[in-house]
């Protein structure tokens, strides 16, 4: 059975409720007809309430698939307000390990909480980033988070998927990252080092070693920082924060 | 093959250096004999350089399993000093989303690192805390990380083995428990609540809900936090800090 990427196109604009979500569409078809190539490739956690996983072959499967990639498009990335419970020993191994007061570790025991809300968006906010800037080009974004191991699918002069894999930091854990058969590359890419290494790196982000198939698109640290900027403060002011 | 626990001992006893690691001796030769019947439970991650995996039945490998014991023992829980790099991004974060000042955000980046190693030592620093108080009892901490998904060891009045799985809080990640054969039971236990789920819990410890095997040894949450001040205290002296 052929892919129908027109079929598919119609599904994905019901699931879209702005102008700006529909120029994702051909980003979305072209996932979904990786899907409807590598079935097994689709991640999506079932439930006793949603026991079925979505089909790329059948009307009802595309359309729980675009529902979940425009849903996770609208999702805000601001950070969250911190939510758990600090552990009272972190103070207390940091008064006597440290010599941290104990009036410090209670204003330091809150602004841990608040850097860790802020460090889980950065990744979201690099995927987010690159594909403000890829989306005109052939790179699709996979928004959604259900195709397993990829963040961004594209295709080579000869028409083979081409993937890339983006992680924020060198020592991101590693996602289950399946093999995938049949010619199709994962390439993979981090913007971040987390440990000086090398003597007088001159600098701490990897922009230089992007894959060459996303070069030539002005995607750089400097650029990254004022899309961040501009994005929380936006969201700040549309979450009336 | 019978297991020789008088040999294991004096295997056990070349590994010690001093008087205080001799007492506990009979704990390693414990959880030898627990490996000696269940080998699967061993957890050892080879390398090119080390590509063996020691064997409780033979002297070679009881003395890798107690050299390991007794360095993991004599290892100390004093936090590191940080050693990553902290990625620019939270900071930029930080700043736009809750407000903090660019030279507030340079002094909790600093501070956030410490309490991530601080964070870090307080499930050693835990098992380190249940040894000295359970090591006179039947109970034998499985030191070195060596016996999969398994912190103490101890039987019941069958004979039976029963295995503790220590968290230090809920939201711990699981390591792989692997389902251990032939009655041996793994109990869990977590220290602390990481969300305020239940309104009005009086505290956010979980030292009432002991297993009851291992309740009797007054464990509680305010002798733990001497143990830990004691116990940095020492390390800071003794590391010359």
């Amino acid at each position: 059975m052929s892919f129908n990427k027109k079929k598919v196109s119609l599904i994905a604009e019901k699931a879209c409720i702005n102008e700006d979500e529909k120029t994702l569409i051909s980003s979305f078809v072209e996932v979904c007809s990786f899907l409807s190539e590598f079935p097994d490739e689709l991640s999506w956690r079932t439930s006793k309430v949603n026991p079925k996983k979505p089909d790329a072959a059948t009307d009802e499967g595309l359309e729980m698939l675009a529902n979940r990639y425009f849903e996770a498009y609208r999702r805000s990335d601001f950070p969250a307000e911190p939510s758990t419970i600090p552990d009272e020993m972190v103070s207390v191994i940091m008064e006597n390990a440290y010599g941290y007061s104990a009036a410090e570790c209670e204003k330091i025991k809150v602004e841990h909480q608040y850097s860790m809300c802020a460090e889980n968006c950065v990744g979201n906010l690099l995927e987010r980033y690159l594909d403000s800037q890829l989306r005109s080009s052939h790179w699709n974004w996979c928004c959604g988070e259900f195709v397993k191991a990829i963040d961004f699918l594209g295709k080579n002069d000869n028409g083979e998927w081409i993937a890339l894999q983006i992680k924020n930091r060198d020592n991101s854990e590693n996602s289950s990252s399946s093999a995938i058969r049949d010619g199709t590359r994962i390439q993979k890419w981090f913007r971040s080092f987390s440990k000086d290494t090398k003597k007088g790196r001159p600098s701490f982000t990897n922009w230089q070693k992007l894959p060459s198939l996303i070069q030539g698109y002005n995607l750089n640290e400097k650029e990254f920082k004022l899309f961040v900027s501009k994005y929380i403060k936006e969201e700040k002011k549309n979450l009336g924060k």
